[in-house]
């Protein structure tokens, strides 16, 4: 089978066996693959990100099981399923023990191979609507997405959320919080975009190139008030501008950190004086998870995919999520 | 009477007239008063908390009603009140609004007068347990305790809670704590004043300035996981100390900036991989006050007091309390 | 001006002077009414839903304002606004103080006349895009609705509720689960009211008249689970079947007692087993109302009448009601 | 070994051979049991709770590892544990697959033996300062009790609870309730044991024998509010009595149905008009255990073990509780 390896920061194709599965474990054949902003910092070796030599990245794929181990019972063959990054948080709380398995990244291979051998509570099974490419995109950023905007926020029907860019979280956050019914601020920097997230249901839009001062376009939308919910998916010195944005005990939810520049500076003043709430989300539960798919089959949620390349092409997908000109998800597909 | 205006950022003691009250105002014979570090900042003008000339500064006093206006229901002459900082905020959520009418800051005057005329809301019945001189520490130190450790906190019986310092707030976030059967750990720079801390209730005591890796102390004594909440009373870049301090899915309550240095740095990734909660804490509500006191009543909760100061000597206090060496509250006597 | 007061358990349409307000007050023209169940059992005297001789019913009107007393500030004449049935609890928590004072019952005169004098915090502006008709629907039915599946709810977008019937709380229900993306199972004894539910949103309708067992149905449309909520409007022994239809740690939302009769057996270890949450909902606070207005405004939710009376036909409108055959609210146009 | 079966609704003592345990399971030498009153429910067949014949009743033990099994990681030889009730909640909500295979019930063998064969996430290590039997009172007792006032409780330092009764739980919500604060109250029909509950932190005592209107106590005692927080242990119709005893937005916690008499009339519109919040609650997780065993730690809390029977006594120590005038826990020493 075909797989890629990181050797000296950089994807390497290789050609490998099938991996024989332990009698705790499943086989998957990868059918799809999508791309997260970690992937790019796990390749290039940014930070803490650096895997060892020869890891195996990529943490998002959906596929059909193949072979199942003895000692499994979750699944039978010819289920379909996608990967799990954080397999270990089944539920409960967040603990180190359960983020440090994370698959794809510094401590464990991921799911970049045409097939895949991991103990059963890796995968979950998908809805009969989803294609395995619009599966493939669930497992980080629509994740991450509905942890941030419905399990920990304590928004209701009619508060008004801000979502910043439009990238694969961003959009799944939009996607939910429409059905969630919030009202809805999205920003980007292309007047493109702005209009396809309105289509998508986003009620105001700001382009925050060609409005410079775009945080007073967030206070004159919301009357002067500022919002309930910031989305924040750029980290570092951004979340002193998203503590402008909200209102009085409103909440950031710090979900990514777009460059790997992760240090920022942030007036603590002000996080008193306006009672602020931050939040670091960091994907999710299987039990999460598993919500959230009912709820995207309840309302027949379909992710947003920017554009698919074949798998001898992942570098080139990788360059092209490097750009930043992606609107949603970028997938791979075998 | 006498009372002190701020005129070129001093104090100055002045003789006025005992001011007359309107229909929905009652006259207030101030018996005692407290100092919080915002009076310092007000008093030097400091950045935004920069009052007009003028200005009568503090917040903090209890005394004994001596006049009440023809529209006035809550009270009658002879009661014993203490102020209450944000009048306004009565109950629910803090808004710029309820915020903004703060006693003794830029905004409005204070009370560091022998008598003060305010709507009724401006002031709270206490319990017969606690003297003048202990009533008076409690409209902003205690009450910001309390809202960070109590109302706003989702710790439960035996969880960690680390308080740093032993100023004001922290000793009331240590009694408080104390109470709630939390497990606590206390930092100072005294050994001195941990002993007492250890008196008060703290179960583990670091003293920040011969452990010059404090926060590894905290690794220690919680066997590496971090604790459940930080009662953060310094600000600025202290938040990122904090941060290291709680375990997954931690508060960090920002309570305080002790000299007036806000910004700081952080890390946002780290939020996001311990999915942090940070928690502006801004004193609290009519409701809540009223709720500490019948919680301290309960419990004959005793306000530690450190150095009490006659009236005329309110710049000697001030000077006390910049010099940053008190254990608990500093009070003035009339 | 005309106007209904209660004799011998019946409304008496009688002619009186316009009220001259108070400084405190305003004047509103009464432009449309609408009825609720507790209207009946206060006309009719029914328990302790019974009024003093002469007592003016109803609770629910939208008018427009035609005078406005000298120490009032948050109208001006022209403004067009709903009735409050709780007015004197505006924000925080429910207390027999507050809940004490609801018009048009026991303690108090309602709003069935041409024209009403209350202070001014008995009045809510309303949005434009609302008919008078429309907005006499809200101070109770959707206020109690929304309390039940928005503010006291803990639902995440995707989650099963459970209305029964199609009155006036039933459909305001549905409508803003609809929009807060639930999934929806409705009842009613009547298939057609069951399409026009479905119209509105509902995604699963039960025909307990039909289908005996319907509890079974609601199993079998959750797979054997239960629902996460159920909104009972009936009360009384009506309870346990409630109980039956929730899944562990579901929610049952009191919101009803339709005939009055309000005592009901119920299996207290069922409640254990099922680890069930049994919520009382009393309408709400006006912040809450408040909040439910710029939903509904965001959402253009258009509430259902089902029938619109003459004010001298309110009598008939009163035993309408009491039929029970109506589908939304019934409305008085003035 | 020795143990006891369940024949003809009777224990019968029987001699088998010490269980071989399988890969995953630990062996467990008990040394001390407590009981409860479902022990009674089951023993005598009572409704659902008569298991099939020859079932091994009792859930609460404490003992020694003496064996385990080569799969196992949890344990090692020599640690002491206690038994978990419902091993399958380990952590999250409740369901019914979780709590279907509650040990010593219908469903499955329980510990009534000298020896036990069983997975390891049956068993939780105990801390060093509990005695065996002080560790037996504690996997459904301590746990419901823990989960009660503390896990499931929106209770703050300083609010009331009114605890009903002075057996297992009650006694543990009443050492609970003390260190986390509240203002407790509790009711006996003997002043004896009221005495013993005053020694062990409750403020205020109620003899409802010599009170007949022991509700007006609550009320007097409480200024006519009525508390925060029922713990009713009772159930069936005493659900009415606790209902009368809260305040508005009260917690009635039902967590016991003391003779096996579950079905009781309530007053649903007194639901509503109170806002009542009833809450079934079922022991707890296994998170919820550990958690409640390191609070225990904490402040060294000492079950209260009211009389201690031997191994061979046993039906002895069911009809002595049956008789009800134990205070505290009842335990039988191996």
């Amino acid at each position: 089978m075909k797989l890629y390896r990181i050797q000296n920061n950089k994807l390497v194709l290789t050609e490998e066996g099938i991996p024989t599965i332990k009698n705790d474990e499943i086989l998957v054949q990868i059918k799809a693959l999508s791309l997260n902003y970690r992937d790019l910092l796990v390749t290039e070796g940014i930070a803490h990100w650096k895997p060892s030599e020869g890891r195996i990245p990529f943490s998002d794929a959906a596929g059909e099981i193949v072979e199942i181990g003895k000692h499994t019972s979750r699944f039978k063959v010819g289920d379909r399923v996608t990967s799990l990054i954080v397999p270990n948080w089944e539920q409960g709380k967040l603990s180190p023990e359960k983020i440090n398995v994370a698959i794809g990244g510094p401590s464990k291979d991921g799911v970049l191979a045409e097939y895949v051998a991991f103990p059963e509570n890796y995968f979950c099974k998908i809805p009969d609507y989803l294609s395995y490419k619009e599966a493939a995109t669930l497992p980080v950023a629509a994740l991450t997405a509905w942890n941030a905007v419905i399990e920990q926020s304590n928004l209701k029907l009619g508060d008004t959320i801000l979502i910043i860019g439009t990238g694969g979280v961003s959009l799944f956050a939009l996607q939910f919080s429409k059905l969630a019914g919030y009202n809805i601020i999205i920003t980007s920097s292309s007047d493109d975009k702005l209009k396809k997230a309105k289509a998508l249901g986003a009620h105001h839009t700001i382009n925050y190139k060609t409005h410079k001062d775009w945080i007073q376009e967030v206070m004159n939308i919301t009357s002067g008030q500022g919002v309930d919910q910031v989305v924040d998916v750029v980290g570092g010195s951004h979340i002193s501008e998203s503590l402008k944005c909200i209102k009085s005990e409103g909440i950031i939810s710090m979900v990514g950190v777009i460059d790997g520049k992760t240090v920022g500076s942030i007036n603590t003043g002000t996080i008193m004086y306006k009672a602020a709430k931050i939040q670091g989300v960091e994907t999710g539960s299987t039990i999460m998870y598993q919500r959230m798919l009912a709820a995207m089959e309840l309302h027949t949620v379909k992710p947003v995919i920017n554009k698919v390349f074949p798998f001898l092409e992942v570098p080139k997908a990788l360059s092209y999520l490097k750009n930043g000109s992606h609107f949603g998800k970028v997938c791979i597909e075998l």
